[in-house]
């Protein structure tokens, strides 16, 4: 076993970064050497102090703002980079990050399966992670998890696939004040189908990458992906702790997408998403049914937390990503995730 | 695209043998070379004659009970392996098609996890392997993916797992009669007792391989495993196609088993199979639960088919077999199982 702690540096410290920092304070065999973040309120201060966490014997490590003073050549074994949604905003972070011969995973949505949107910057990074002896992931609970790995995985005992329906039904009450604008919560109809209409309502991002990502890992050949946003109007007052809709008013978005394959729609997804779904009677869940030999219908019930679930997903795959050989890699391409409830220098072959 | 098919030959031709014949003649890209069984109303027909499937414009296979005439050093990419549960007896066969410089998957229940029980025959099968420049995988659903590598990928979006329960309640009744006598159906319970008492009954093989590949993966070191295997006692008649348990009498087995780690039991199986278990309302699934954070409880009902779970993850698992470093190798170790529903060689990354 290598001696040295698994040496972490963290880009963006909001609700993902700060989440990962204090996931990896409680682990084992790995340490955090530098943050780094621009928001006002959080500038300067110790991690600890931010976080409300017991600093102990530890360092302290003081968020900085610029990044060249936190990231420098092979300062560390990874940067998780938490700062973006999609792959041309977050590229020259990215970008930046590998030619410091650093490992990188993203947050980014949209880097979960970068071709699909992307496919030069995703030859890109590829070239750069390579040129540098470095790998690169992007992953999350969704995608990178509930609607593409494990509907993967779970084609893996099926002689044969004929439809794929995934389906995820979850509360964005446990979000902060910027998901609920992304998300239209408390909006007009009017207002919030404008936003559609005009692109400043993103919704969901994933559906394409899950799709693709599916769809390459089976050997289908998505030829169409077609996507649609629709309100979820409330019926009654909804208040959740960083959001209201009022009745008659948005509380959430209701996103489906279609994967056509041979002429067909083969793979449907179904997200809605809202804040207090339970008001009216919507309990939520992870739903996965695949039609073909032998059928696999599969619940988690309620849905796995967003939030919590990303951050375990890109803390967990840390060891995965420094294992694995340079370039860009998608989470169909690497072992399976897991958790790591021992020391994390045992997770890591070196040399 | 290497245009070549690939080529594999099937050693042991029961149930499982030919049910992985029967998917990949459904498959492009891939072809059968040979096919080595002893049985009597087998030896010298034609695979197509024995699996009533179409030829076409095929070349016969002929069933040969020398394997030393199937199997000829790089006579082929993979060689799959169903004929035994255990490494032990197994392990011979694996060894002959290792030398031959041969890909093997193997469906033997403790070659999903060869360490558990076997670690020196592990080592000399990752030796072997090495030496000859491939690799070698034993999976199936259960060991395999239902009890652990799912359970693994679910860990993946947890922060902290606190407990894992694995249940699986699944049928016996597409079963034939081999695996009958194998768990009991039919017994008396006096009969049964005395059988798990001397081990002649087997019951279900994979508890111990389950609980070491979960340990192993996310870090817990477990310091000891336990196991139990009570009779399933039925209070009405009940038949199935290949077997018949009369009231009083034994309809299946109920397996449990626990893994300890740190002092407790950490880790919970649950396994009872039966003959027509909703004769007395029990419905079958697979469900995992997992405390911690967040928690995870995932149901599949009903339950994956055990016999067409194994085929397909044997059959699905050969692209990442061929594609990964030689040596031993366990679901935890590769890329997420996969069907596969293109060309198997668009699969495979030669060279």
């Amino acid at each position: 076993m290598n001696k040295e702690n698994v040496k972490v540096a963290i880009w963006g410290f909001g609700a993902m970064g700060s989440g990962m920092a204090r996931m990896l304070l409680n682990k084992k065999g790995v340490e955090i050497v530098g943050v780094c973040d621009m928001h006002p309120e959080r500038v300067n201060k110790d991690i600890f102090e931010v976080l409300g966490v017991e600093k102990g014997e530890r360092k302290s490590v003081l968020i900085n703002p610029e990044i060249k003073e936190v990231l420098t050549e092979k300062c560390c074994d990874i940067c998780l980079i938490a700062t973006d949604s999609f792959t041309k905003k977050a590229f020259p972070k990215l970008k930046f990050a590998l030619e410091q011969k650093v490992n990188v995973i993203s947050t980014a949505e949209e880097m979960a399966y970068p071709k699909a949107q992307n496919p030069e910057l995703a030859a890109e990074l590829d070239k750069i992670a390579k040129e540098n002896g470095v790998s690169i992931l992007g992953t999350g609970i969704n995608p990178g998890l509930i609607m593409d790995l494990l509907v993967v995985t779970l084609t893996g005992c099926m002689t044969d696939v004929e439809h794929i329906e995934a389906k995820r039904v979850n509360s964005l009450s446990p979000f902060g004040p910027a998901v609920m604008e992304e998300q239209g919560v408390g909006m007009k109809v009017d207002d919030f189908n404008r936003g559609v209409e005009d692109g400043s309502l993103a919704g969901h991002v994933g559906f394409s990458e899950s799709i693709n990502m599916i769809g390459d890992a089976i050997g289908w050949k998505v030829e169409k992906i077609e996507q649609q946003m629709k309100p979820i109007v409330t019926t009654v007052d909804r208040q959740a702790p960083y959001g209201f809709a009022a009745a008659g008013d948005v509380a959430g978005v209701n996103m489906t997408g279609q994967g056509h394959v041979n002429g067909s729609v083969l793979i449907d997804m179904i997200h809605p998403q809202q804040i207090e779904p339970e008001m009216e009677g919507t309990f939520t869940g992870d739903y996965i049914s695949i039609k073909g030999t032998p059928e696999v219908n599969m619940v988690i019930k309620p849905e796995v937390e967003g939030g919590l679930g990303t951050i375990a997903m890109c803390c967990n795959m840390i060891p995965h990503v420094i294992n694995s050989h340079p370039g860009l890699k998608t989470m169909i391409d690497l072992p399976v995730p897991r958790a790591i409830m021992g020391d994390m220098r045992e997770f890591i072959y070196r040399g």
